[in-house]
C-alpha cells in the first residue's frame, strides 16, 4: 500500500512552524509497513488544494491530511474532500454535542462557526477528538482512502493511535510488533557498527538504529499473523543484541533514563544529593523529571564558585590547589561532600569546563569529571566531550546519570 | 516570485527525521518578500525526483532543494537537476581542493567517493560549504532559478545565509530590513491583541508575532530602496509598540533572557545565588547559560526537601508548618536566605508544585511563588502555570528571571 501526506496550511508555508506531523505519521506508517513515497504542503486555498488531492491519489491509495479542520473560513480540508468525493456535509448531531461538551468544560460561549466543525462527509467514518473541537473522519471508497485529521499535533497523535491505526490495520496483512531498545554510554554509530549485520541483513524482524539529542536507540520490528508470533521472532534477534550490547541498554519502550535511575533509587530506599559545579544544575534538574524522585532526592549544590565547593562541600583548599577545581580528585571530594552533608547513600557531582572560554592546553573546553560516592566508596570518571557549552553540559548530565545506573548495577542494585 | 521548495530523503519519508529545513526556508524567503506555494519532500529516487522538478517549475519560478548531495550513490539531486536543465557535470577543482582540506583538518583520508560531490553543472554558480564536504549551487537559466543545497541543517542554514540570499537580491526590488522585538511576561495572543492594528494593517512595515516555547516575539519587517529608508519605517512602528508594550520587552534580536539579565548583573557587579524547589537547578542551570555569569553568579541550592529548606536557607520550622512550603512566606524566606548564606546582593528563590500529583484544592497543581531578594529588601510573586510538570518548571523559571529583570529595572538598576 502507497501512502501519501498532505499538511495543509499557510503558516506551515510561511515557516512560522515546522511540520512535526507529517514526520510523526510518516514514522508511524513505516511501523505498520505503509511506505510514504511523499509528503506535501499545500496552502489554504481551495483550487491548490484541489490539485494536491487529484495529484496525490493518482499517486498512491492512502491519503493523510493535517491541518484545515478549524472553525473559520479559511478551514477548507473537509469541505474540498468533500467536493473531490462528491458527497455532502451533514451535520452530525454527536460531534456538536462533544464540541458544545468541550466548551462547557473551559467555561467559555461556543461560536456559531463552531457548527461548521461537526458538519461531516455524508458515509465518513468520525474520528472522535478527545483534545480539542475538530472531528476527524475518514472517507473510504473505490480503493482510495483519505484520513482528515486537526492540525495541533496534540490531537493528531491522540487521533492518530486511537482510531487511526486500528482502521488500518485491514489493509495491513498480519501484526507488526516493535521493540524499542534504549542506549547510554555508546554513540549511534558505534552501536550501529556492533549490530550492523543485523541491521544490513534483518528483513523479518528489521533493526534499525535512531538517534536523538543525547541518546540512540534500536528498534526491532518483525511481522507475523499473530502478536505472539511477532514477539517470538523479535526474541532471539534481542537476545543477540543484549548479547553485544547488553551494558549500554538501560531499558526497553518509552521511559527516559532518569525514570529508570529514579526507580532504582526509590526501590532500594536510596537517598541521593548532586553536587555540581559545569552542569549548573541541570543534573538535578534532570534527575526530578521523575515524579516520585523526592522519595530519594534530598538535595542539590550548585557549587560554582571554590569558596562554595570549599564551604558546602567540604572540598579541601590544597586539593584545589594542587589538581585544580576540574580534577577527579575535586570530583572525588564533592561527591562525597555533598552526601555527607546531605546525609544522603549517594552523592553525585560534575566539574568541568563547559566553555567557549576557560579551556587551557591540558584542561581543553569539554574536559569533565564526574564523581560518585556510594555508601563509603567513590569513584571517578573523566569525560571528554565536545562541541558547544549547552551540548557539553548535557551530555555530562547524561553520562553522570549513566554512570551512576551502572555503578549500583555493578554494586548489585537493581 | 513564487517559490517551491522540495526536501530530498528517505529518511524524512520514514519519519526518521524532522523536515526543519523547509520551515526554516520558508521563514527566510516570506522576510525577503518571496512566498512559497509548495513543500513537498520525494526520496532518493531518480525518476519520482525528475517528476518532483518538472511539477515544482510548472508552479514556481524559484525551486529550492535541500539534500542528495551526498557521496554514495543514493544523492542524485544534482544529478537530476543537471539531466533536468541538460547540462553536463564537471569537476570543479577548487571544490575538490576544498573538500581534501576538510578531511585533512580532520585527519582523515578522503573516499574515493567524495569526488562526485566536486562534480558540478556546467555553467552554475557553486556556493561553498563551510561546514561540509558538498558544496551546493545554482542554476539559472530561461527565468527558472535552482537551489541546491546539502540536507545538515547546519551546512544549510550558513549557505542559505552566505550565498543564497545574497544572490536572490536581485529577484528582489529594493531592500528588506527586519527588526525582532523580544516578549517576557505576555502571552502571544495578549500581546498579540494589544497590537492587532499594527498586525492587521500593517503593509510597510507588516508586524508578525511568532511564539516559541515559553517566549513570544514580534517582528517589524520593512521593505525601501536602501537599508537606512526601511530602518526609517520601522522606527516610528516599534516606538509604537514599545509604548503599548515597552515594559514587556526584554531585548532586540537573538539574545536569549538570560543573556540579557547576565550583562546587567556584570555591569553593575551583582552577585546572585538561587534557591530552588520545585524548579530543582533548572534556574540556576538556565542563568549559568550564559558564558561569563560565573563573575556573578556565586551557587546554587536545590532544596528539595523542607529540612533542606531550614537547614541550608534558614526558612523557619513554623513558617513550614504555618504556610507551607507551596507559600510567598517560604518563597520570601528561601530568597532571603539564600542571599545570606551565599554572601551575595542578589537572592531567587522557586517553590511550588509541578505535578503530575500533589495539588490539592487550595494549592493546585501550577501554583508557583517566586521569592526575590536584592539588597535587603524581599519581593514575591505567585503564578498560576498550567500543563505538564515539565512545562510548569521552564515556564517557573522564564517567569523568575523575568521578574528579576523587572525588579531591577525599577530599582533603576539596568
Amino acid at each position: 500500500m502507497k501512502a501519501e501526506i498532505i499538511s495543509v496550511g499557510t503558516e506551515i508555508l510561511l515557516g512560522d512552524i515546522v511540520n512535526t506531523n507529517a514526520q510523526y505519521i510518516s514514522r508511524r506508517l513505516a511501523d505498520l509497513g505503509i511506505f510514504v513515497y511523499y509528503q506535501s504542503v499545500v496552502g489554504d486555498n481551495p483550487e491548490r488544494m484541489r490539485t494536491a488531492y487529484e495529484l496525490a491519489f493518482s499517486r498512491a491509495d492512502l491519503v493523510i491530511t493535517t491541518g484545515g479542520l478549524g472553525p473559520t473560513q479559511d478551514d477548507l480540508t473537509k469541505e474540498i474532500a468533500a467536493q473531490y468525493f462528491n458527497k455532502k456535509l451533514i451535520l452530525d448531531e454527536y460531534s456538536l454535542e462533544r464540541i458544545k461538551c468541550f466548551f462547557r468544560k473551559l467555561n467559555r460561549p461556543m461560536g456559531e462557526s463552531n457548527v461548521k466543525q461537526a458538519k461531516m462527509p455524508e458515509s465518513c467514518v468520525i474520528l472522535v477528538n478527545n483534545n480539542g473541537t475538530a472531528p476527524g473522519c475518514i472517507i473510504d471508497e473505490n480503493g482510495k482512502t483519505m484520513v482528515l485529521m486537526p492540525g495541533p499535533p496534540k490531537e493528531m497523535k491522540a487521533m492518530f493511535e486511537e482510531s487511526v491505526v486500528p482502521y488500518l490495520q485491514k489493509f495491513i496483512d498480519g501484526k507488526l510488533v516493535s521493540k524499542i531498545l534504549r542506549f547510554a554510554g555508546i554513540g549511534e554509530s558505534a552501536m550501529a557498527e556492533i549490530v550492523s549485520d543485523l541491521i544490513d541483513n534483518g528483513i523479518n524482524p528489521t533493526v534499525a538504529p535512531y538517534a536523538k539529542e543525547f541518546e540512540c536507540i534500536l528498534r526491532i520490528t518483525a511481522k507475523a499473523t499473530t502478536e505472539k508470533g511477532a514477539e517470538e521472532l523479535i526474541e532471539p534477534v534481542e537476545e543477540e543484541i543484549r548479547k553485544r550490547l547488553g551494558k549500554y541498554i538501560y531499558g526497553t519502550g518509552e521511559v527516559p533514563l532518569e525514570f529508570v535511575l529514579g526507580e532504582v533509587l526509590i526501590r532500594n530506599h536510596l537517598t541521593i544529593a548532586t553536587a555540581e559545579s559545569c552542569t549548573g544544575g541541570l543534573l538535578a534538574g534532570k534527575l526530578i523529571n521523575y515524579p516520585g524522585i523526592s522519595a530519594a532526592f534530598l538535595e542539590g549544590m550548585v557549587t560554582y564558585t571554590n569558596d562554595a565547593k570549599v564551604k558546602r562541600l567540604g572540598v579541601k583548599v590544597e586539593t584545589l590547589e594542587k589538581f585544580g577545581a576540574v580534577s577527579p580528585e575535586t570530583a572525588e571530594e564533592m561527591a562525597k561532600g555533598v552526601a555527607i552533608a546531605c546525609g544522603t547513600n549517594i552523592g553525585i557531582s560534575t566539574t568541568g569546563i563547559a566553555g567557549p572560554g576557560g579551556g587551557t592546553e591540558d584542561k581543553p573546553v569539554g574536559l569533565v569529571y564526574i564523581g560518585i560516592f556510594i555508601n563509603g566508596k567513590t569513584k571517578t570518571q573523566k569525560l571528554e566531550l565536545s562541541r558547544s557549552r549547552d551540548s557539553v553540559r548535557n551530555r555530562a548530565v547524561r553520562e553522570a546519570l549513566n554512570l551512576l545506573r551502572l555503578e549500583l548495577q555493578r554494586i548489585n542494585v537493581t
